[in-house]
């Protein structure tokens, strides 16, 4: 037996249902290795040895490669003076100011410890600005873990009543939400662009965008982008600047301390009495040690070209693929931003063709996901662009020789119906 | 302007009302410091070279020691090996298994960040296990800042409707308690003992804990402890096993990776499959180094004398306090196990005097809280408590100097009404 399928059996012993949350493998090619013993840069090594380019970049945590060695020096050099304890650090305030001073929005910072806790906290603070319970969430839009945002089992009739659905992009379908809400509306709240699951992503629609601010405006309600997931992968600022609107709040987390482990609500001074008010904390949301890999992260952002890099590696990442795939003749829909790619095959309706072709990738040491977008990062090359595209050019070709006797994936149909 | 004030101005501007949550000073003595550079074994160093002995251990996060060698070294190998990733470490699993074998009841694990994750997860599980939306929370327990539990503004009344109130170690209000959730029952939440903030803690009452546990296997309900805050500060099992009571679900945070980011819920094989319907999961969950300090921790758990080694100390503390407070006619109630100490002073009804002991011992460079328990870490030598009972038998002096002059504390009238 492999090591990968020995953890996994002792995984499903001590876990309720083996590795769970996003990161399991439940859902993906049976060939998808679970565990891993390094990562470095964008290369993660498995518990066999097995090497591969990794496109997810840990759900979008790492920006700037992983072990990058400028983050973990200031990372290790405050833990070795002091992480948590009773009190917080200087770091702390250097943070929130370096944040604030990049966000064009924001007046004021929370750090919090996951991406769930930065969206509900800026849905309880709308609550409380506005003493109303009303949130437009878009249909399909994940926000977190939550109760509140969540359709979990487990989860009450109660917690989930203060939500109201519209379809993202869709002006008349945000104005019947909002009017729907009545003169309980909290907040509106939007994902920078459409990146929901298995199905292809959208830019934000500018007009859209206007509209729900607008909207707020007149409501009183605030707006809150939730950039937990995009944040600096489309602008150095709150992802909506690509569209010239600015919300009240915005949520972010992942990749502001490349991995480690802290998020943040930022808001505007309209928020603050509203903000001052909550009371929410976390055992472990003051430790520096996150806060000065953040500094570090920020410097990153502000100082080099990572965001322009990563686009032109996104672009050619997307004409090669497109180029690959027509030559075989198929037609592979690359969508949302070139930095936060999903690839989706046409003529696949149940994903057995995006399913094969992920696996044939991996086989050829090039992690894809077949559902979920993925993430470029700064530590990637040209090189690795084109590694890609070459393991894509005989995926692809194996997925011709196969296509034709592929059978539905059990797995997918199992969790989405 | 001291740097500590220097620094407290910067943050009233980038935060809601400067520090946010329980790590705030607001509520505490105005010399009380809110920034550090350091820390290191039992003791901190202020912004401005001030040395403290700490009594607080960060809350509780910290019961080996600031800056333990072992454990830091265990986080910072798998750190540099891999953290966050595209996936997960062995030592994910090998955590798992260690933390069941450890605590008798528990068949599988759940790791998370905040223990507020695990309390709500807790939470989830009872509810997705029973298909019901009752829990019952006795008054005045702390089960973290999640809606469902909280009183804080911004949360709904939707939100907060499964709760049913009963009162700790009340055998008749649990049972009305009960009796009031008719068949919607999910969980009866319990913290190990009464460790509320600004009243005397009380030890767990057997004959109620076994009740609670009778109820919930009478109605189906799941019984949940609470251990974010007591594990491995009364027993190296959930703490309930000094009564003898097992639960279904308990909740652990803080100190189990001795400060370093990661809590856990821990269930038996009869909430198994409800646990594996559950949809949560975060960015940060499934870090690695935290996991390896982890290991560290529940190995020095398992293999060192540290939980007879605070019983000893604080019993010594404990001691040296009353009879020092006699000696100056005073009447110190210490109450909760000697690991966690709380001091409140008779004829004392508005905390005045606690007050101005705590900032008393502040100055004699002695840490202690004056209305939160208080944590004991393994760290401490006997000299320690004895340099902390020569602080305090100058600060009974100094408060017996200035008792008949003392006024009513604004801050604490604002915040406890």
């Amino acid at each position: 037996m492999s090591r990968q399928d020995l953890l996994k059996q002792r995984a499903q012993q001590v876990f309720p249902r083996g590795i769970y949350g996003h990161l399991s493998t439940r859902s993906m090619p049976e060939n998808y290795p679970q565990f891993f013993t390094s990562a470095k840069g964008v290369r993660m090594t498995d518990v066999d040895g097995k090497v591969y380019i990794d496109y997810m970049c840990a759900f979008g945590l790492n920006l700037f490669g992983y072990g990058d060695e400028e983050i973990n020096d200031a990372f290790v050099k405050q833990m070795l003076k002091t992480d948590t304890l009773t009190g917080v650090s200087e770091v702390m305030v250097e943070l929130a100011e370096r944040f604030t001073g990049i966000v064009t929005h924001a007046d004021w910072a929370i750090f919090v410890k996951n991406g769930t806790d930065a969206t509900t906290l800026g849905a309880m603070i709308a609550r409380a600005h506005t003493k109303r319970d009303k949130i437009i969430i878009a249909e399909g839009a994940y926000h977190g873990a939550a109760a509140w945002c969540s359709a979990s089992p487990g989860t009450t009739a109660g917690e989930r009543a203060g939500r109201i659905s519209c379809t993202y992009n869709d002006v008349d379908s945000l104005e019947r939400a909002v009017a729907e809400a009545g003169n309980d509306l909290a907040a509106i709240f939007a994902t920078p662009f459409k990146h929901d699951v298995l199905i292809d992503q959208a830019e934000p629609d500018a007009a859209y965008a206007r509209r729900a601010r607008e909207l707020c405006d007149k409501t009183g309600a605030l707006l809150v982008v939730d950039d937990v997931r995009a944040g600096f992968k489309l602008a150095r600022d709150c992802s909506w600047a690509t569209v010239g609107v600015e919300p009240d709040l915005s949520a972010w987390g992942k990749c502001i301390a490349n991995g480690h482990p802290i998020s943040a609500l930022l808001g505007s001074d309209k928020a603050r009495a509203a903000a001052a008010k909550i009371f929410v904390t976390g055992s472990f949301w003051y430790a520096g040690a996150p806060m000065a890999a953040g500094l570090a992260t920020l410097d990153l952002v502000n100082n080099t070209d990572y965001l322009e890099k990563i686009e032109g590696l996104g672009e050619r990442l997307r004409v090669g693929l497109h180029q690959r795939a027509a030559a075989q003749g198929f037609s592979l829909r690359q969508t949302g931003p070139t930095t936060m790619p999903l690839f989706l095959f046409d003529e696949d309706p149940d994903m057995r063709m995006g399913f094969c072709w992920s696996s044939e990738m991996l086989k050829r040491g090039v992690y894809v996901h077949p559902w979920h977008n993925m993430f470029l990062c700064a530590a990637m090359t040209e090189q690795d662009i084109d590694d890609a595209l070459a393991a894509a050019e005989g995926a692809f070709g194996a997925l011709k020789a196969q296509r034709a006797s592929l059978e539905p994936v059990p797995k997918l149909q199992a969790i989405f119906g």
